[in-house]
């Protein structure tokens, strides 16, 4: 049994959802190995992760959409404000998403489904640089 | 150190939970790992999975009116329609909920509280087969 | 490759965010494995799991005003209530949170972000022993 880790950066330019598929097959490569889990963990607490549709990209403006209507930036009887208006609805949304997805991995590949690709949900406005961590255990 | 995999099928009739607890316990005794890490995977976009208590039905019953009511199917600043309208409340609902889940193993068993089921959640409307992907890393 | 596994009971009074990072952290020293991944496991189906803020306790206390706005215990169409109102509420919170999270480690430390706090959210009006599983597989 080997495992094998990597810090992914990914740059952020607003609210939305930011696709990193292509890097997974790249990081499956390098590792080598063939049958295993591949984790995947986002190391903050106002962006998250989402498994989604990747054919049609109106499924992620809708999502963007249906996310920041569910969670505004007006709430009135939000206390933690001093980040700015984006703050703490970012928490909330990373609340109700994923902050680790963990994908069984077979003949070099993870088990992802024909439609489904793999997101960073960017939850703030302004850029950042996000770091999610891929790991991945198994036999070569 | 030993992995073990499996693709199930299961056939949904509409929106709703559909427990599947009894088929990982024939997983985990085909597999014959007795300590180790169970994962269960969904590979679609439009179901996704749910550990729920399974003694009360009602319970079943009340997440589903929940999560309908939460994201229904007229919500008019929709764009993405062309296939139905229940698809993009069931892309949403399913990011609203888990796409992995893993239990730790203990004795062959997954470490399951007293009262939990774990369930695919169906948001499309028509019948479909799912496949969620069960592996488990440990040792016999 | 080693694995190690303990049950922590975390003793809640009333809904609201308790953390037990510090409880990780000694978890880890006594598997004294240095890379590898760390699963994280809510054995019940009325409080969840939250990888949250841990700078500013505002955040807490908005992530549980949101949640109990969100899906407040007075729903009129709600059908199991034989457990009291605040129970189908709790059970749809969970739902909407985590009942699993994994985190790779690395060098004996779960790769948890500078601002990254783990935390059980307690949905329940009343105190309860709840029981989290921490499993860790990987190299020493």
């Amino acid at each position: 049994m080997q495992q094998w880790s990597e810090t992914l950066e990914i740059t952020t330019r607003g609210q939305g959802l930011y696709e990193f598929t292509p890097e997974l097959g790249r990081f499956m490569a390098s590792s080598r190995i063939r049958d295993g889990l591949l984790t995947i963990y986002c190391r903050h607490t106002s962006c998250s992760l989402l498994i989604q549709e990747n054919a049609d990209p109106d499924v992620q403006a809708d999502l963007k959409t249906f996310f920041s209507r569910l969670v505004p930036r007006n709430m009135d009887w939000i206390t933690h404000t001093t980040e700015g208006p984006d703050d703490m609805p970012a928490h909330i949304k990373a609340a109700l998403t994923q902050t680790s997805v963990c994908i069984p991995v077979n003949d070099g590949r993870p088990a992802l489904g024909t439609w489904q690709g793999l997101y960073l949900f960017e939850h703030r406005d302004a850029p950042h640089r996000r770091q999610v961590v891929l790991h991945v255990l198994g036999e070569e």
